[in-house]
């Protein structure tokens, strides 16, 4: 695999549905673009059957990162104007869903486990968005909260909310 | 896309490789296990050309979010002792690289950018580890340093270096 990637930089490498993002969101329009402004909202994650034991002590961490597959994410730009600006700038620069690669990353709040379904809040993910990886929020590995994080810390649009802008046709 | 993620789960989305790691660290044995225990480490981070363009801005950033392909890792276990414990856990419980989609996540520090290469410090990631994204670390939306983190909140093991417990042979 490691040979290969080094070979050609556009060989593919292949990831595995391991269960799927539920939410009231059913377009882009009105979805909240980043947890954060999704505070309150609940959702739930089914983990496929055999992935079940995996998710083993996991009731014990409060935040949980979902990383997921943007199903409806419109074509790569290199430059957009993301929502919390009213400039473009270079999109590994922002956090729009338009990227090479469409993998989405939330912090979620994990409410309760039931087997292999989460009840999971604040949330700002599309309704049946493929899930395919869960990693546990650990503040020690995850949380600089002083870090200066460029073009946002002086952001002239305080939109919560997406329009259209980063998706294709749903 | 959707459709056919609901209809078989199996059924596998491809990643491209938008750029490389390169790091200090050609084994698994002794590489830090966290980006935080990589601290003062240097590394580049070489971008394809094609894709130079969506940096733009970048330098802004103390911290990015470096996205990867674990390519060396070893196959998914769903229990699995985890550097930090002596007692085993469910892998989605755990940061270990044995996941059913082997996608690593590192925030690392922004030290420069010089056209389509970034240098950057605070580590823990093989050398010649393909990269799939890069996301800028936005305090507001990714640091949440209260949060409750099971098992690791009371972990028994000091360790901050792999060993080569979840890789194969490299």
């Amino acid at each position: 695999m490691l040979e290969e990637a080094r070979a050609d930089g556009r060989r593919s490498l292949a990831l595995t549905v391991v269960g799927m993002i539920h939410t009231p969101y059913r377009t882009p329009e009105g979805t909240p673009i980043q947890s954060r402004f999704g505070e309150g909202i609940e959702a739930t994650v089914t983990v496929r059957e055999e992935y079940a034991d995996a998710l083993t002590d996991i009731e014990g961490f409060e935040r949980l990162w979902l990383v997921y597959w943007l199903d409806r994410a419109g074509p790569y730009a290199p430059l957009v104007v993301p929502y919390r600006d009213d400039r473009s700038h270079g999109l590994f620069a922002t956090r729009a869903p338009a990227r090479p690669n469409p993998i989405g990353l939330s912090v979620v709040r994990l409410l309760a486990r039931e087997g292999a379904l989460l009840r999971v809040a604040d949330i700002d993910v599309l309704d049946g968005t493929p899930l395919v990886d869960i990693k546990p929020y650990v503040p020690e590995f995850d949380a600089y909260p002083d870090s200066k994080a460029g073009w946002f810390d002086c952001n002239r649009v305080d939109r919560t909310r997406a329009d259209g802008r980063f998706h294709g046709r749903g």
